[in-house]
């Protein structure tokens, strides 16, 4: 039920297997007078193809976007906006074998359950080809945001821990992050994670990350109370991206172990009538609402679940058998999480902020 | 814009503030001929109430339930049921002076700047009194549940971390869960806690806790793919808890470190035409979907923002200020997050569960 | 699924029935610091509340409406408001015997139909006692535009046809409307009406109504293309109300009758650099969006189902029965549907007033 | 805000403009294992396209429909399904001249009020072309239908007034409706239609019309109360049909003329334990949830905005000037209205049987 839609006032539905005609989608509540070329989309979309390193799917898509309607004279019209892009390199065949068979950790199993029937070929509609869609969604939001706040709103995320390999804080540097096929902020990390890497892939081994996401210069008051908090919406919809298994806020899981004492960020009037926080704990987030600070979101993204290694499994007679996943996988599904996951954080902050002013009024 | 309603097709709508006359809900959707006393929610509410040890906020509230509409000789009717709970011991002037401060940690500021307005009695609208609604509305889920699939699906929680202090897996048993005032499944572990959590209240501090609510005998292939996954319908829910500033899925944030090879869960058959997984990372859901095993969620909660220890912050002129928050507060809200935990995650299996069944039909 | 929730940004959830605790609502989306005390909606209430002549029904409801949240020191606070009002002057006695009959032009059998249960009491939730509902939240609708558009949208009906007798438009005059009985802006009319009434309702019988209301000074552009369209919006709106047949905008029905010709209203400059319409068949809605003409809707209600006149029906065990219904009823339960619809279409204006500035920004 | 997006759990969302590059809609909430093909989708565009008399208009589309997801082997997989289809015979230079220009009776000035932005070229978003896509998911709606009531509803339509001439009833039957190019019942009327429609069309003028659209063998206790029932839905659906300015339901306005005693439909026991109603003024729905008779609904469409006569209006500038509507347009537009009135029945009943089902289980 409205399972392919992400969203309230901004919102968008998509469609699309991984090797059916396209993939796309329709994005609804679109301001008018938005300046949107298909470039614009372009960018954000290029940023998460596949092929662009060993470390990736080496699965060739260009992800060309088309714009089929809701933009006129390079303007948005205020209606629906319908994105659509070929699938181009399917190689259905890698997937005959599989049309009885049950990949461990991926949602054949369950989708079978569920539907009685599915689309075996790259996984059909659960595959992470999908994700290009919100990467698109989430370029025409930027731009949303651009328009109505004048460019104020970063959105950026990075790789901060690769399998068992964290980054050290204390070396990262957002220049970093875009000069390395890892989105790593810290240069050792990263020379260090491609060695690493590089011997998973080719055992036919897949590895775990864990991604942080941000957002900076949030207006004050953005969100909404009790079921709608804007941490509420960041949990939804990171949980939502494929092979995400946690999702927390400023300190997370972290806080827990910490008193009252050091957990609540005391608040201080600065030299110019306005006031800051000491601390981030709340990871820019109180009641659903936004402090102004810094908003900080981390995913933790599970080991991409098709390996060249042998596993057990059932077929669809549920018999035994052995299963090695071929096709063209990224040994670590972790990195080009990095792009989802800002797109998304780009639609929710859309979202919310279109859900402000329709109660409130315009965001100051 | 509807950011008080939860729920798809099972929803409810809540109101009230910490301080005000009464809170409650109007819960839509619920089928028609389900048993439904006034005693049956009691009885969820009863667990959730403040009192009931010094542990726990000392705020006397009966939380007596009244149901005004949707049921006609104890049997639902298919129509919205609306409850109500009067608030009985609000202590308003405890707050008298903190209408024009800002508590650390609590949505005062954040409130202020969204809607330059709030009811600052006991929080208002951010108070945690509000969950009480949700364990209501849970408690009708539960009997949906019940009614529907037989008693077959088990949801209940406990604490499984208290500030620093984690309970040892290997003495847990849900027998201890409801012998102790922490939901705690470790006797060890709950006399320690009881000790550390008194020096905590003794200093007027707080601390934080980590919760697992676990839902058994799920039926398989419930949930949604995309963007209305049964783990993202969790994150959401869970995270919009108050104090909640993470949520994470079967093995969760730890997946990350693993390889593939470990993370995935191997399928086997069983001797009865049926089939197995070995494993559990997945905590019960792949692909938005059940797979049948033990669905598993863990859910951090921060310390009390309200602490009786001298705090910096502002008031509404921006002056600088120090601030202790009177009143009758948990030392660990965390406590009190297990039945509401428990109940969100009843309204989103109920919810799903309706979901699936407007799609695919009832589920056997 | 939401069946008892009405609107989009502006919405309530309404609850209750004819002879239950209460009825009431949870009014969501309101922006803060609208001004707002109960005795605001109290008067919308008085004006459609029973007993007020013999032509309405006899039953005693004070209608006293309570206001439960969402209102601190008399200004809104942007969080859900909750309304109750409690039913007093059930006789519940009246329905004893009906309760295993089905009443013709009732929803009672269909009610049976749907649910297998219902609530058989003053017709439990299809009763026209929830459109008083509808009324308190059109109150604070009305409340929501005075603030947001400075007392410029004026929202007024009167009945325009009883049974078969139409007003004489020449002599209609919005001065009349509420110094008679009836809603009527013919005073010759309403004397005949008068007459005619009291004979049916001696009788027994009862009789239909047409109703127009009508928006002034509603600004130009407001409403939303292809399917939330403010007409679309306004005919699901005001079929909702019990009894409701039929809808029409502007010239309506007769539009169907006219060429092209006749039927387009052509647009002239005026002198002061603006523009204005020369006829108003479209009934001041283009495209689902407003022209700046007065809004026109018409609605039908049929004579009231409850008669006491014997009628031909079928019992629970679907044998044949004679049916005179008792109890306290409408004779023309037209008459009362004026302010059910002023209220309906005060809350759809606010509500695409909400959703217009939601995606394009404040209306000027 | 949600404004290209209809129906609940069965529900599309669309896009495109007439001249756009293609228009199309994303259908979700479809049941899998429905057997499904583009010929099927194909056979009810064919129904409503252009060209096919010389009373429509001369545009030639094929409308050819392309199925881009969501269908796999023929069968739907419950997820979203998407079509496209492209426009092919724009002719944007026969807008040219009005780029600056608003014809009178169309939504040109009231989307430039809205939005300050229209892609002007054949009305864009607001012109009927978007009205294929709601056939396309009619086609669906009625293969869910059939496939879950195993082709017991059947909907169908008719032009029974065309401009001031109504068909005699008497002589109706259902075989002539698509003997004549006006999907008109009575083939005398018919006749006369055509000589009429001639003259009109010739003087460049153009001619209003009613529709009437019933579903038979409709189960009993399809529906939902208060805000969501049948016949409100049908209302807001049959309105948001382009030029559609009134709908009623079974005897509609003319229900107002009627005593109590007239209106209510009767029931009474029939020979079979089973029961029937005698007449059907409430046409087939009572308290918003169908009674098992037929479901009637009507619909005034006004006249083809555009006339090849000149009229007065003005310019972006408010200048005064003269228009005619060149382009090819149907002299009636409610005849090819028929297929469109029977396609939103078709998707609103099949919203509302899984609404139905969604909370009360399978309609038996």
């Amino acid at each position: 039920m409205a399972s392919n839609t992400f969203g309230n006032i901004f919102r968008f539905t998509s469609y699309g297997e991984s090797h059916g005609k396209s993939i796309g989608c329709v994005v609804d509540g679109v301001p008018p007078n938005v300046l949107l070329k298909e470039k614009d989309i372009q960018l954000f979309l290029n940023r998460r193809k596949p092929g662009q390193s060993k470390y990736v799917s080496q699965r060739k898509e260009k992800d060309k976007v088309q714009i089929l309607s809701g933009v006129f004279e390079d303007k948005t019209t205020g209606h629906s906006i319908a994105l659509n892009i070929n699938n181009e390199d399917q190689r259905s065949k890698d997937y005959k074998e599989i049309y009885d068979k049950f990949r461990p950790g991926h949602a054949d199993i369950t989708y079978e359950e569920k539907y009685n029937i599915r689309d075996y070929r790259g996984g059909g509609r659960s595959s992470a080809r999908e994700t290009a869609v919100r990467v698109a969604a989430g370029a025409i939001a930027s731009k949303i945001l651009n328009h109505k706040l004048k460019n104020k709103i970063q959105v950026r995320g990075s790789v901060i821990q690769m399998g068992p390999h964290k980054i050290n804080k204390k070396l990262f540097n957002w220049d970093e992050v875009n000069k390395n096929p890892f989105f790593c902020g810290d240069p050792r990390a990263a020379i260090d994670w491609g060695v690493w890497l590089d011997k998973i892939r080719k055992e036919g081994n897949s590895t775990g990350a864990i991604i942080e996401v941000i957002a900076e210069n949030v207006p004050r008051g953005l969100g909404n109370p009790v079921y709608k908090k804007l941490d509420s919406h960041i949990a939804e919809g990171l949980m939502s991206i494929n092979a995400v298994k946690g999702v927390e806020i400023g300190t997370g899981f972290n806080v827990s172990s910490l008193l009252g004492t050091e957990a609540n960020d005391e608040i201080f009037p600065d030299n110019n009538g306005d006031y800051f926080y000491k601390t981030n704990h709340s990871g820019g987030i109180l009641g659903g609402i936004s402090t102004g600070q810094t908003i900080v979101a981390r995913l933790a993204v599970k080991p991409t679940s098709s390996i060249l290694i042998e596993r057990n499994s059932i077929d669809i007679n549920r018999q035994s058998i052995k299963i090695k996943t071929k096709g063209r996988h990224d040994p670590c599904v972790g990195i080009r999480a990095v792009p989802i996951a800002e797109a998304m954080l780009l639609i929710i902050l859309t979202d919310q902020l279109m859900m402000h002013e329709s109660q409130v009024g315009p965001l100051v």
